[in-house]
């Protein structure tokens, strides 16, 4: 998943950018109506929310009651499939731009731990090293560090052991994975990443290769070790409106080559600590609060920019400070629960470190 | 490598067209001459053939007696290092579009097993069957198949099986492989991709990432189970002259990366049996005389197609059926010694089949 380059859906009135490497909007903030119907995603309203509390027999999530996830597509197949008796799967992922997860970060892996408790389904997460290495001036070595480290923040959330696989695309792309991403890349002209993505063509032919690559863990097919012979076993996405242009291609193409659409559950943006125009940004300390900072940082941080607090109607539902007091919260918890100073500490030494550097075990306990 | 597809090298009055996917020419043949001045790669000399002769304490193959081998890039270098008792290594390859291998494809093999017997060296051989998934209208299992297929066609050449290592990209990219696939594609942009390999906007996206596939194989880097710790070892390249494009934007990123340039040795190309204008064809069987073919078959088909005896001026040092006799014989004595019906069935039960469907074995004896 993503967070720099270039410029794509034209700037709406001059204002509102929204793409994987890139968002930003005009004074009035995200005009997220205006993003549902411009990317043809689907609204997530109270009655889907009620089915989701009705099928798992628990309160949906603050994440949903709040209206942070916000859109979706196809999630009422998915729980179609649910109270079927039938099974899918998780898929989640992240860029590892940055040291340590901020705040905004941890949305979608907080809400997903929350969805694979409430669903008791697998889960993969993948650690786009390629990305960060194609997109920012870092080395492979340096792309797969920062995805260790990151790794450890993210299974700091505490996802099931048995039912989660993290991957690096670096270590474990090939095999059924490539043979995945050639498929798909058989399907989707230049143009059309041109018009998806933004592409010039200035840009690297690194860039133009990627889509594939966040495309296929879409499709269990690509995890034969994980998902031997349920290669049409579907497979939800919580992820941040941002990356929906990924998966608009790889829904399109998915039919093509005889695999299931992915579904998705969208949320909106976390604020940078700037205000409401952008999302926090792991390139820039000063926007966000990390997992690795102190109590004491965070309080730093949030008194000296203050900017969103005489902020009003930020979101519709819920203040951004409210948004940034439950993500402390949690991580707050997280820190206490393991005796640790901040939240990265609380991964060390954890099982689901082992998949990310030897992939290539078989996982017998990994199965819907 | 290749065999279909687009148009690159603008047609050279409106006659000579020569890239990976198209081999035509005019009533006069190709002009090999222009090649070499168009796309600046060296001719191959006396001077030069001498000195191989010299090196390797054998006469030089009959591919470079003549001048089926006629021009290089950086041989010289290569011969350097082997005079100073450093090592070296080859690297060729084959896009299995076919049942079997035809006359035509042998030339790179049977010139290669040359080099391997003549200097000592490691050799890998790189199967493209994501290639042809992407080039041509196959499937990703008649693809693999074919690799596989193709496979035992090479080995019948009889190549060191200690120093031998052929792959197919579906099984084997993933890894060390993958993570310099990602940092040539990061150094190349689309506009110099369509430089090259003439793409258009209407191509599909595999196409543009497949060069750095092909680019790979030169860097023993992307070998770390074979080459651990030779990261600068020199590759040299046994190949048709119409792979040149791939090579140029290789040699034009190795040193961008921290990585040798491959070195060169380039052929002319083998004719169809209709005559001199293209080259043998997989996808014809009336152009080509298939190592499956039977004695019976070759001489029909030579017999009815008869064309070329004709033709006069054909090579500058050795004519048509010269050369498909050459060819012939060879197959012949492979057929002769496994008392075998064709050439195919030279090769089967051999151990150099293992690496491609076990590839992550580590390989002790493989060192340069």
């Amino acid at each position: 998943m993503a967070s720099v380059a270039p410029e794509v859906e034209k700037k709406e009135e001059e204002e509102q950018v929204v793409n994987p490497w890139e968002v930003s909007a005009g004074k009035g903030g995200i005009d997220y109506d205006k993003l549902v119907d411009q990317f043809g995603c689907q609204r997530l309203d109270a009655p889907l929310i009620d089915r989701i509390a009705r099928l798992t027999g628990r309160p949906p999530h603050r994440f949903l009651r709040r209206g942070l996830f916000f859109a979706h597509r196809d999630l009422n197949e998915i729980l179609d499939i649910y109270e079927k008796g039938d099974k899918f799967y998780l898929y989640t992922g992240r860029g590892p731009s940055s040291e340590a997860l901020h705040l905004g970060h941890l949305v979608p892996f907080m809400f997903t731990k929350y969805l694979q408790d409430a669903f008791k389904v697998p889960l993969v997460i993948q650690l786009t090293d390629d990305e960060k290495f194609l997109w920012k001036n870092l080395t492979v070595e340096e792309s797969k560090r920062l995805a260790r480290e990151n790794a450890k923040d993210i299974i700091a959330c505490g996802f099931d052991v048995e039912r989660t696989f993290i991957f690096s695309d670096f270590n474990f792309v090939g095999g059924a994975f490539y043979e995945n991403m050639v498929k798909v890349a058989r399907c989707v002209t230049y143009n059309k990443v041109v018009g998806i993505f933004g592409f010039t063509p200035e840009d690297h032919i690194g860039k133009i290769s990627f889509p594939p690559v966040q495309a296929v863990p879409s499709f269990p097919s690509s995890f034969p070790k994980h998902f031997s012979g349920n290669d049409q076993l579907r497979c939800l996405i919580p992820c941040a409106i941002d990356q929906d242009p990924y998966f608009r291609m790889t829904r399109d193409v998915a039919p093509r080559i005889g695999y299931q659409k992915p579904a998705l559950i969208e949320s909106r943006f976390f604020p940078a600590l700037q205000g409401e125009n952008t999302k926090m940004s792991a390139s820039d300390p000063n926007s966000a609060i990390y997992v690795t900072d102190s109590t004491k940082d965070i309080k730093t941080k949030v008194c000296t920019q203050h900017c969103f607090l005489s902020q009003k109607n930020y979101f519709q539902t819920v203040t951004c400070f409210q948004l940034i007091l439950v993500c402390v919260r949690a991580s707050t918890t997280m820190m206490h629960n393991s005796g640790s100073s901040n939240v990265r500490e609380h991964a060390r030494a954890c099982p689901l470190l082992v998949p990310i550097c030897s992939c290539t075990q078989p996982c017998p306990s990994f199965s819907p």
